[in-house]
């Protein structure tokens, strides 16, 4: 079913979806119980960027008109999980029981996800989650659902699988679906599957997810707007801030050392090195595209079960002066990762919801939010911020 | 002898003087040799935001064709001064034997400065430094001088001091002025010498200089242009460049701890605390621009003659995100103070230099460079970028 | 009633009272709940250096033998504070409701405190105390009674106060008491009330309490041991472990920066620059006596509200190495300072009481805990170790 | 030639020597250079804790009685290495004219080494580094000569290498190299040449060196005293200084991050992991011994060139204290590896040779100097020094 004509530019009506794939994790909780708080004035908006007035003039959807869902493997509840983020810090523990029937109310809309190690057939599969969206849709009265993948990390795709078998264009993925074979890896799947239920995706993690060429196309037949990749929440968000300005003012970077601690929530995916591939990927492509050179330097996220939810990256930066002096800036981040994740998550299915509305299509200009932004080269904080601005007073605008 | 009129917008010909106040302290000497080792090739531009294309644009002066002056109170040679800048880590041992010769050139066109506790009249010392400028200009045959005050730190002048009495306009300074009083700051003093020899005025440091309102109303009268206050080299360049991540965030930052140490040139100055409380003012004025609130956290500037040329900045950052999650960011930023400030200067001279020869008037957009940006509220590092590279742009094509 | 015989040596029997002067506050109430969650099981020994072999061998009071009590000026309820102490993230949330009845308990047994801007005479207020400590024996059958002060820092008392007036000598304090005057800080109050009731002291603050030559004549009249001054619980312990290092790897320290942050607790009385003068006094002492030679720089005790309870230490240190070699060391050190001072508190009472059974008497050999340890110039930390397990073990024969 | 009665117990007369195996390397050139400087008064003895008055009193030999020599494969001249230590910032370029000749001496003594990858079969190789060392004693009539191993990191030996094989004894060993084989790493064969010759042996480097038990039953049956291994000069050395205040105040350290980033000397060795193994084996060693369980952490050793001669150390402590806080320590160590090791190396190669004067025997209680101190399991600092002082006492006294 696909609705990609312009809808009303006005400020949209009726109830809107949040359907988030992996939605038990530490984000998917902190994003259920932070939506949750906020609306109900549990919470300030603090984190909240599409409650700032340049990007909430795009006529963003309020909290109110929000219907959570989602799809996970777990089976642990969502109240389980809000307990352990909040005994982890993540979360205030007086503020579970204000939320806890709403919690359940979510729990009950989440159905069982896919991954390729279970027998069954991937076109089976992703029939059952296409089907799983349309009910959501349908049995909550909702004008649009946007599908967030906050699932964990996957093993990034080797690029030779893109040019030729099942990936290379949508009859040949078509055919291999058909032939029983399973071609997506599990984040892809969810994304043709949300293509085929008219749904627009977000991908806040490094996985392959929407960035198959194949699916780009789908999204291009679709006419679905999409946004993605690998959420920017600490270390690289440092490093779109910091680079613009070794690079304006001159000063020669000769080393950046990034190292990455956290135990919580993908801590324990990321210490498989196959998984971390992807993300130390999208890590390390912004640094040279602001330099205009590549860096040196080591670049370790190790899991320290230790840490529990905080991530701390500590980065080194050597760089050279006027007449060869040798300076440094060495910096400490220390965060909970799920409750500076959760936030934009809410941010991009804001946003992404609102372009539904107005009809746009295509990669979003969602750079800020992003490691590995689509469709763009920009990874300047500061100029992604000034695009999101501008994008947002034309999307107020119903452009 | 005033120059207002719009010269040829076309690439200006004939020699430029950049003349420092304050030329044999550790920036005034380091700038010097600077000039004289980037313009003979042996070293790099890096660290001369000038040199990037963005800027270049502009039609900036080379460096061949600038000759360097200056007004100082000491009597070390800029040899010895260099040998100690060498030592203490700032230039290149080995660079000094290669500059000796023009080293000791520019050492002979300096002059001896002006301060308030000597004996000499205000007024006859005002006609001295004029003179020494228009010598400068006429001896070396100088289409224009741009002077830069990278002298030491002076107290500020008393908010009171500047509605009544002297200073309060430019018929009432000229009337202190011939009744033998001493109304100026030094800093200021250079700076109406400069206008009265029509040259234009960079303040390097948070003194007064340019920034009395009776002269801001000389240079109007003059139609000379200007720029100032403070070389934005270290933890308030870090400031301007990380408080806009937080505030588009939408993370509310509860407290901004700085702490300075520095041992080598201003370092001793600021020991005074009267001194340093221009240096503090100055240093504290972007972040609640920024951040749109006050922002509580200790300020300290300590002198730690240990240290050296090396200024050690620590600032720790305690902020709030998200449902109230508690987060830090703590950074370090070591450099050779002078070694940023030099290219600095280098740049400010050949922009208002390059402005002068276009006809520009006024206080500049050149908040790239300064912790007090004169006739703007903007201290966003990425959007003083912006303003700058639009503003060369301009100066390119002879706006 | 005074009680300084040697009594048996061996493990002593019956209940014993920890009387805290400023049990309200933070370390005070974390100390209270501490003892009581420790000695049910709910919580393990973890920072109890008294539950160390080398330390517990002494024969040391188990907890289940302490009853607490203690003197305050505020009237806030200890499970008030406890609650403001767990939001603040020292304490556990959970382990309150779990102790709530013992702390009422605690709470019921605390009198009001004494301090000079009261109109109450000084004699009557000692008198006062001291009678409180008596019935606080006695209604709770306690063989022994130890005084820990861990009220607000005070300020310093002028060294010319200590050698001519009424604090020179015991009968000239005596006189000035009978003649209706105030001459002791209110600390020192709290050690004559105490030394008057048999009691032994420890001073956890850099306030005078115990340390006033008078008093310490007092204590040796009266045959009774005490302990202090100023808990060691964050940076000072940092300096006592590194700076030994330094000494024996023959490394020059040549400044030694120390920049502390806080908000709850002691950092609002420590804004107050007198107050702060005895707290920077003991904190500068160790490092000298510890290098060998005066060590430059800055020392800063800087109050954050907007940091809660924890304390941020950032100390810089520059030393020079062989052939004139110049690097760096740089710690940040960020903990929960009642967290950190509680346990101690603990052990000192449970020390003292213990040295008080077998007859000890004067200045204890506890450095190990002090930032300014009475009767010793030992400021290295193994060194403190080695003489706190050398006098345990002569403890637990019942030297 | 072997020499093992005990001699006159008398401060030894006459020259001593030093032998570098590795003498052209960052530690080893540092160590000539330094030698030289130290004993022509052109530096002081910072760093040298041979130089401290607990140790000097070991009766040490005086720098004035040491000749030094080595066994290196490279062919830089050590005047042109010390070069590029001056500009790494490890050495005072002024320093080099002023030992020029001395070092062009030492340059002279100095004789090819051995490595396996070349044709040499290794019995004769042993055979020449035998002889070297007995011309260069004869030739410069030296009573003793300490052979100290600063050669590049070697990868660990195979532990079944050790229990069968050429290895298991000095027999099998024998035969091995009559049969031609290659049964020792280099540093080992070194070891046996030096042994065979009469000389004492200090492993600064974490090779297999001395450590084979082959070569203990050599160096008994020679009845020659050795020290080793792997000299400790940057994070191990604060981790054996941290560590044990960690323990005494029972404070739960649950993980410890290491973060080593090195440009120079054996930095590029370490960038290759088998070699880096024996490194990374040595660093782990001593953090579980002293805290009595293992502690979970990361710990890297990244080779940045851009860092060159700077070796900077980042540890992240997490540690949990009283009622479950969680706190933590971070340090950043920045130091010249090289200037850190090079006087330990003069340390040991005296208290060696002085050793050797007394007829002391066996691995020395050196362990204050090592990472990996063979024949001890005591890995506190301070309990390392205090062994250290009580041996140079007993040496003072001929003991
Ligand atoms: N600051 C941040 O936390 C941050 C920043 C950027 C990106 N991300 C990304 O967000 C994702 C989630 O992070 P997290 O810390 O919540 O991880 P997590 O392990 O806590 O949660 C992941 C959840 O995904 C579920 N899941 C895994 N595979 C699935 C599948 N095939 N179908 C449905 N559910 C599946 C898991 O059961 C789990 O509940 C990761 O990919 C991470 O890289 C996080
Ligand atoms: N990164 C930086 O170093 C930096 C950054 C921003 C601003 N500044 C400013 O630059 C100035 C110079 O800093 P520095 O480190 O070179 O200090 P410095 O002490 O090394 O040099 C100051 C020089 O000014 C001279 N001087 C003082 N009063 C004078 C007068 N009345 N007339 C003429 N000369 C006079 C002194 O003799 C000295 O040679 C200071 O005001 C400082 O605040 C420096
Ligand atoms: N790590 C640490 O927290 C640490 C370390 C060393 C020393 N100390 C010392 O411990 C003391 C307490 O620190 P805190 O953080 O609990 O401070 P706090 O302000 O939280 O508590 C101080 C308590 O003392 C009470 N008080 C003040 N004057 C009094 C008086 N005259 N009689 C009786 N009670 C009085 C106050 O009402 C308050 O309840 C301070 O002196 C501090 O310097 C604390
Ligand atoms: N702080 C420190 O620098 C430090 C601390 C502890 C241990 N160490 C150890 O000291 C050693 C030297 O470190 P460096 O920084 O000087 O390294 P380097 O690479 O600068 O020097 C090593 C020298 O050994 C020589 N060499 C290599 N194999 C040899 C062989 N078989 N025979 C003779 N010479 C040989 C090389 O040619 C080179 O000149 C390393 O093993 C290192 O692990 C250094
Ligand atoms: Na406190
Ligand atoms: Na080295």
């Amino acid at each position: 079913m696909t609705d990609s004509g312009r809808t009303n530019p006005a400020r949209g009506q009726g109830r809107l979806g949040i359907w988030l794939v992996g939605a038990r994790g530490s984000v998917g909780a902190t994003t259920v119980v932070g939506v949750l708080a906020v609306r109900a004035r549990l919470a300030p908006s603090t984190g909240l960027v599409s409650e700032l007035p340049e990007v909430a003039c795009a006529g963003l959807p309020g909290l109110d008109r929000v219907v959570l869902g989602g799809h996970d493997l777990g089976d642990e509840s969502l109240a389980k999980r809000a307990e352990r983020l909040a005994s982890g810090g993540v979360l205030p523990a007086g503020l579970l029981p204000l939320v806890a029937e709403e919690l359940a109310a979510v729990d009950g809309r989440l159905r069982p996800g896919y991954h390729r190690e279970t027998g069954e057939p991937q076109a089976a599969a992703v029939d059952r989650l296409q089907r799983d969206l349309e009910e959501f849709r349908a049995e909550n009265g909702l004008a649009h659902v946007v599908v967030v993948d906050v699932a964990s990390t996957e093993a990034p795709v080797p690029t030779e699988a893109l040019t030729e078998g099942p990936l290379v264009d949508v009859e040949a993925l078509d055919r291999a679906l058909a032939a029983g074979e399973a071609p997506l890896p599990a984040s892809s799947a969810y994304v043709l599957a949300a293509y085929r239920a008219g749904c627009p995706v977000v991908s806040f993690t490094p996985s392959p997810g929407p960035r198959l060429p194949v699916l780009e196309e789908v999204a291009r037949r679709q006419g679905l707007p999409w946004a993605g990749s690998d959420g920017k929440t600490g270390e690289t968000l440092l490093k779109a801030t910091l680079a613009p300005m070794f690079a304006t003012r001159a000063l020669h970077v000769g080393s950046w050392a990034s190292y990455n601690m956290l135990g919580g929530g993908d801590g324990a995916t990321l210490a498989d090195p196959e998984r971390a591939a992807s993300k130390l990927a999208t890590k390390a492509r912004g640094l040279e595209a602001i330099l205009g050179h590549p860096v040196e330097g080591p670049m370790h996220i190790d899991y320290v079960a230790d840490h529990g939810e905080v991530k701390t990256a500590v980065d080194h930066v050597s760089f050279e002066g006027f007449l060869g002096a040798r300076m440094s800036l060495q910096f400490t981040w220390t965060g909970y990762d799920s409750a500076l994740a959760a936030p934009l998550v809410v941010d991009l299915a804001r946003l992404v919801l609102r372009a539904r509305e107005v009809g746009e299509t295509g990669p979003l200009p969602l750079g800020f939010f992003f490691k590995d932004p689509a469709g763009s080269t920009e990874h300047r904080l500061s100029a992604q911020w000034d695009a999101l601005v501008a994008w947002c007073a034309r999307l107020g605008e119903g452009a």
